[in-house]
This record gives C-alpha cells, sequence and structure tokens, in this order.
C-alpha cells in the first residue's frame, strides 16, 4: 500500500498556487493543511519553494513544519536563511527536532546560532546536542511536565495550566526532588479523575519505568511499546531526570530500526539519509563491502567444484542441476535465517531456545527437501536417467537440510558471540549455502555414480 | 538486542514462589508485576501455571492478564476455564482484545458465554466481532470518551469524570450528534488549558480525520504514525462513530507489518501465530509454495546451460565461475529488490519515481560490477589465462547490472500490476538473476572464445 492513497487532497491545489503566485490562495491552503502532509508536499519541491511555503506560517508554525522535513531540506534551507532567522525558528522547534538539525550544520554555522540564544538556550542545546546518534539522549525532548512534589490535585492542575504549554506532553506527570532525582510519576488520566483535594504523592507511582541518556533507542522503542507507554524519562549518569521520549518519537524509531533490519537482510547498509537522498557513492559504499566480501566466499564453492573436476567432466549433465540446487539450498537457508532474525530481533525467539528450534527446523526442512526432491526428480529421470534421478533427489534432501541449519543456526551463533544476529543475512547464507550446496551434491554423485558404476 | 535483557528481575523469584508453593509471596509478586512482564513470564509456562498466576489477580487484573497473552494460551486457558469464570473476564477485557479472544473460541462455548452475557453486552460482542481480521474495525475498541457537544469546559470535565473512567483513553475527546456521527473532536489538554466557561464547541476540531471499519489496520498505523495521533476514530457504513484506535494498538500493528514484510522478503508466508507457537506443518505449508515454485524457475538456469552444453564442454573451467557470477547478480538483485520494496513500504519511494531510481540504479550497479569484476578478474586471470580473465570480468559487470536492474524494476512493475511489490522477493529475484546470468555468461563466452579461438 503507499502512502500517496493516504494523502489527503491538495497537492495540486498548493502546486496550482505556487506557479500563479496567487499569495492569498497559498495562504489559505497551507494555513490550513495538516504540518506532516504539507512536509510530505514539500518532499519533491526545490528549497525556494520550500522557503516559500514555510514564510507564509507565522513563526510557531514555520519551526513545527521546520522540525517535520527531512534533514537534507532542513541544511538546504538552513544555507539560504539568515542566521538570525534561522536562530529564532531553531528556539521553536521541539528540542529533539531542534538538536538533530543543530547537530548537522557546520561549525561556522553553530557558533552563530549559538551567539544569538540567551544564555539557558544556548546550555540547553549544548547540553542536548553531547549525545551520541542513536541514543536516548539524542532522541530526548527537554520539554516535559512537572508538577510539585507536596501539591494537591487541584493546585497540580493549576501549576500544569501556568507552566506547561509548551510541554511535548501533558499526560504523563513527573514529580521531582531537590537535586532533580524523579521522584515519582502520574498520569493526567490519574489526576482528572482524582478529588481535587487528594494529595498527589498518593496518586502517584513511585516504582518509576526509565532510561538512561545512553540506552540505545531501539531498546528505548521496545519498552514504551511493550508497556504502551505514552512517555518514558530519560535520567543523566547521576540519576537526574534530563528529558522524556514519547511514543510518537518510539513510533519513528521502530519503523527506523525496521527498516535498517530489512536492510541488513540483504547486506545493505545503514542509510542515514534514506534511498532517494543518499548520494550515489554514499549508496554505493554501503552496497559494496558485503558483495565483494561474498564474491571471496563464493569462490569457494568454483574450487568445490574443481576439486570435483573428474566427475563433472564425466557426467557433464550434473551441471545442469547445479544451479537449482544451490539455489534451492540458497532460499532454504534464507527462509530459516530470515525466520531466526526476526524472532530474536522481536523477542519471540530467545538464545536459549536454539536445541527447540533446531528440533524444529530438522523436521521442517527435512518435509521440504523431499517435497523439491519430488519436483525435480522427474524432470532429472527424463534428463539424465534413473542414477542421476537418485543424485539430483538425494542431493536436493541433503542441500535444503543443510542449507537450511546453516540459516537457522548462523544466528544464533552471531548471537551467542554477541554480534549482531542479522548480519545472518539472506546473501550471505545463500553464500555459504552454495558452497556446501556443491560439496554435498558431487559428493554423492561420486558415491552413488561410482558404485553404480562399478556394479 | 535481545528483550532478555530488558526483563525486570523477578522472574527467578515467581518460578521460585511456583514451585515452592508459596503462595503468600506469589501473590505479592504477582501483585507488584507489570502486566507486560508477567505476560513475558507466562509464555515459557504450561497453561496450568498461567491459571494459578492468573487467579492471584482480582477479576480486573486478571482481564487486563488475559488480554496480554498470546492467543494460544488465551485459547488454552478458556477450554480449562468454567464458562461462568471466563465470561466475567471476557466482558472486562478491553473490547478489542475480547473479540480477538472470543473470535478464536469454537461456535459452542462463544453461545454458551454470550448466554452469561447481558443484552447490552451481547450485541456489543456480536457486532465488534463482526468485522474482519486485519481491519479497523477488529482492531477498534468501543471505548471511547465522549463529552457532551453543548457543554462548557467545566461541565465537559465534570462529564468525563463521571463517565470516562472506563474508555481506553481519556486524552482525546469525541463529540457527537444525535445520529451518533462525529461532530468534532478536542484533546484533553486543549480542554485543560482553556477557560473554564469556554464553550467546547469553540474548541474543538471539526475536520476530523477518521477511517472505516474496513480500512485496513496497516493503513490506519501509518495514519496514527504520520500525524502523531493519539487515537483515530473508526466510523461505520453510514459514517457514524462506532469506536477509536489508540496509538499502541498502531504500534503492535507497525511491528506485525514489518514482520509480515520481513517475512515476504525471503518468500516467507504469513505466520499468524508466530515462529514458535505455529505447528510443524502450517510452518512448512507456509515455506513450501515459494521454494517449490522456484524450483521450476530454476530448472531454466539447469536448460539454459544445457543450450551451451558445447562451449561448456571445451572450456570446463567455465563452470568454477558459474556459481560465483550467478550468485553475485543475485546478491546485487536482492540488495535492489529488498532498497526499493522497504521504500515503496515506508512511502518514501513512489511510483512515478521509477525513472530517476533506474539511473541512480544503473550508475551504481555499473560501480559495483566493475569493483567486483576486478576482485575476480586475478583470480580468474590465474586459474584460466587472460581469455577466461576478461570473459569472467565482462560477464560479472553485466549480470550485476542486469541482476541490479532486475531487482529494483520487479517491484516497480509488481506494484504498476497492482500486485503487492514486496512479492519480488530476495530468492524470486536471486532465481531470476540465476537465469539471466548463466544465458548472459555463457552468451559472453561464446563470443569472446570463439573469436580467439579462430583469431
Amino acid at each position: 500500500m503507499d502512502l500517496e492513497d493516504l494523502t489527503i487532497p491538495g497537492f495540486e491545489a498548493l502546486a496550482l498556487a505556487l506557479t500563479q503566485n496567487n499569495d492569498t490562495r497559498l495562504r489559505e491552503l497551507v494555513e490550513n493543511a495538516q504540518t506532516a502532509d504539507l512536509a510530505t508536499f514539500l518532499l519533491n519541491q526545490d528549497v525556494d519553494t520550500c522557503l516559500r511555503v514555510l514564510r507564509v506560517l507565522e513563526q510557531q508554525g514555520q519551526a513545527e513544519l521546520l522540525g517535520y522535513l527531512d534533514i537534507e531540506t532542513q541544511l538546504d534551507i538552513a544555507e539560504l536563511m539568515p542566521d538570525q532567522e534561522l536562530a529564532e525558528l531553531l528556539i521553536r522547534m521541539p528540542a529533539d527536532d531542534r538538536v538533530d538539525m543543530f547537530n548537522r550544520l557546520g561549525t561556522r554555522q553553530q557558533d552563530a546560532l549559538l551567539r544569538r540564544m540567551v544564555k539557558e538556550e544556548q546550555d540547553e542545546l549544548r547540553s542536548l546536542s553531547s549525545h551520541e546518534e542513536g541514543t536516548a539522549g539524542a532522541l530526548m525532548t527537554s520539554d516535559y511536565a512537572v508538577i510539585p512534589v507536596g501539591s494537591k490535585v487541584e493546585q497540580a492542575l493549576a501549576y500544569l495550566r501556568a507552566t506547561a504549554p509548551d510541554a511535548e506532553t501533558i499526560y504523563q506527570l513527573y514529580l521531582l526532588d531537590d537535586e532533580h532525582k524523579l521522584v515519582g510519576t502520574l498520569s493526567l488520566r490519574d489526576l482528572i479523575l482524582a478529588r481535587p483535594d487528594t494529595a498527589v504523592s498518593e496518586l502517584m507511582t513511585r516504582d518509576v519505568l526509565a532510561v538512561h541518556v545512553d540506552t540505545e533507542q531501539e531498546d528505548v522503542a521496545k519498552l514504551i511499546s511493550r508497556y504502551d507507554l505514552l512517555a518514558i524519562p530519560v535520567l543523566d549518569g547521576e540519576d537526574r531526570m534530563v528529558g522524556i521520549i514519547t511514543y510518537d518519537d518510539a513510533m519513528d524509531v521502530a519503523e527506523e530500526e525496521a527498516t535498517e533490519d530489512i536492510h541488513k537482510s540483504a547486506t545493505v547498509g545503514k542509510l542515514t539519509d534514506g534511498l532517494r537522498k543518499s548520494s550515489l557513492f554514499t549508496l554505493y559504499r554501503k552496497l559494496a563491502g558485503w558483495l565483494v566480501l561474498l564474491v571471496f566466499v563464493n569462490l569457494f564453492s568454483g574450487a568445490g567444484i574443481a576439486y570435483f573436476e573428474d566427475i563433472v567432466a564425466t557426467y557433464l549433465v550434473l551441471i545442469f542441476f547445479l544451479p537449482l540446487l544451490i539455489g534451492s539450498a540458497g532460499n532454504a537457508g534464507s527462509q530459516a535465517a530470515t525466520l531466526m532474525v526476526r524472532g530474536m530481533a522481536t523477542g519471540e525467539v530467545q538464545l536459549k531456545d536454539w536445541a527447540v528450534m533446531l528440533g524444529r527446523e530438522v523436521a521442517v526442512a527435512s518435509a521440504l527437501g523431499l517435497t523439491m526432491a519430488g519436483a525435480v526428480a522427474m524432470v532429472a529421470y527424463y534428463r539424465g536417467g534413473p542414477d542421476i534421478a537418485l543424485v539430483v533427489a538425494l542431493s536436493m534432501v541433503s542441500v535444503v537440510v543443510v542449507g537450511s541449519l546453516v540459516g537457522m543456526l548462523l544466528p544464533f551463533i552471531l548471537g551467542k558471540l554477541n554480534f549482531d544476529p542479522a548480519t545472518a543475512s539472506a546473501p550471505l547464507v545463500a553464500s555459504i549455502a552454495d558452497v556446501t550446496g556443491v560439496l554435498v551434491y558431487f559428493s554423492i554423485a561420486t558415491f552413488v555414480l561410482g558404485l553404480t558404476a562399478t556394479a
């Protein structure tokens, strides 16, 4: 399903207003559009158009839209925009988006922007931007809602109304002590449903699930999804609360991580800027590494054939079934590896399950191998007679079972050695299955055809 | 990263309390645990243990935990539990979980349970369970928070306190007319931050983004993620509001859909019950279809070799490089297909972009082909002399480009024909790349070696 189908009408009208330079119409359309839709529209526009659309909005709207744009467009805009204007937009952006953009700017521009901010804004930006990408610290926002520890429900609500309009969410509220350590948390729901004179300390949960600034973003997303949280607090090295991460950022991370896992499954490296926006050279770099490495794995298949040169020369018909057999081994291996890697990524399969999974894999792979042997035996009989049919059928069962076991065990072994199980990509497993397939096939051929030749 | 690492300690203590039949300790542990953690713990326990742990909780807690369990465990429990007890838990479960479980029960038990419910509960369950799995109707809950259209902020808050404690979320509020049609929506945040005597009709958004009961769950998840929604309303065929879907269900759907996409990328069919819980026969059925189909695609590779039998017999050394060349074509094709399929799934790449993507693909694939040709040419030179090196290098560039183009274009063609682009799985692309690789390789060999033979 294509996101195009989900697009709310209005893109054509926007394009028309832009080409006709109809500023009144443009303003009307832009002001009534959803920020996410405007960002999608601008994805395919040049930077001048982006600036024109952006400047239609008042500052707060500009800051919000800027936060929605992809990083490449943000940088293009930053290049064209005067530093003062950019600084004003930056401080109005949600803290997490602000840091993402700031971190990608050049040092000169970073300094120029910092000079245009007041002391607290500078400090906040410096501290937020110090966290490594991919960690909770880089993902969090410092705009969260705090209520006073000693207050009653009614006071807390009044405090919230006065202080929290800028908070990323006010649905999860935090209570801090004098050292800025997290004392408890409370949902706005509990606050609203409680009697006005109840003390918030009676309502709050003391045992708060939190992450640290250096927790991996993938784990943050998993925690939020697992416990159906609206937001999770982030603590620094001294356990002081420094920010929150909200469910919508967790959803984006989950999508990002799924993309990374899918790419890994085909030996594609991490594409920070996506498929369309990455430069051709980046794309080349992210694809070439494993491809070249696998060339050397595949050379072993050739060496295997060379080792069996005599039987190949005698029974040339064996070669006709080679692509089929090693392809099938590779396909079965890819299936097994993909199932295991995803099962381990979602937590459905754990390292300690390897023995159970092995038993299941042997059973299923044997059934698959027999089915495929049946499918190909007739062709082999017709093409090369009963001996070749026997060799091909036996080989098919063996290579499918071996390929499946390679695919199933490799992610476990990698996981056990503290590597990412996802390194067991379909191409890697297929290449290993190719090599073992060649050896198994010609060994069986030597055995069966050798026997019948002397009979 | 494994979910095990995220587990809050306590599983060992739980297991100990169970084996020691220490009911006091068990109660203490169960009552203090997070529901999601209890569900994870019960994933590896037998049904009797599940029942024991369940019955420690009071009814509301039991219903909640039951909703968190996987469907197989739910059904095992349903089999052992008296109908009256089960009916009472069912009506306390969140409406969406309740329907999921109810739909998988046998007809006899469904009737027995319905008989034990009051009329309204029966009607609600019948109506919710009528929606097809995978649609918004099957995903939604009917427990949402409504506020009266004509009320002021203060009245609306009082109304909410009185009516909404059971609602799935009270952070998004809905305003309905007499025919139950959606008039507007309002966030609790806006309500809280507004002056008490403001009319809610002034605060509400009239232009509400909503889905229909038969909207695919994948699209619902995309909308929620795209617009950072907390919940999205669901309308029936006559545009009456019948439920909401919340962000946490959207997160689960997104994970489910990512798993489905990843499985498809390796020709694995949809596993409703997951990898561990699926029966061996189900697993066999979901894997065998494409594997057998690809056997017949791969047979064409054999036919290709047969067609070039003469040159193969003359230059047996060509065979040594066959697995390498077709493997590399398959790997490059898998990479290209995986990038395109994922790009189209996330909406980053759209059907109309095919020409741009084609140009980029040709450029990157050529560079990759040249790199890999360089890597292998030396080996080919050493093994077969300059002619063979030339054949292998030329073939490598060609098959990598052809394989990449197959991988890149197939998802577009499938999408254009209204098939799922994800059908362009790595094994399918690799198998097609194998066939074309055989033809390209031996054609080049015939051409080059034919020329030099007569020179």
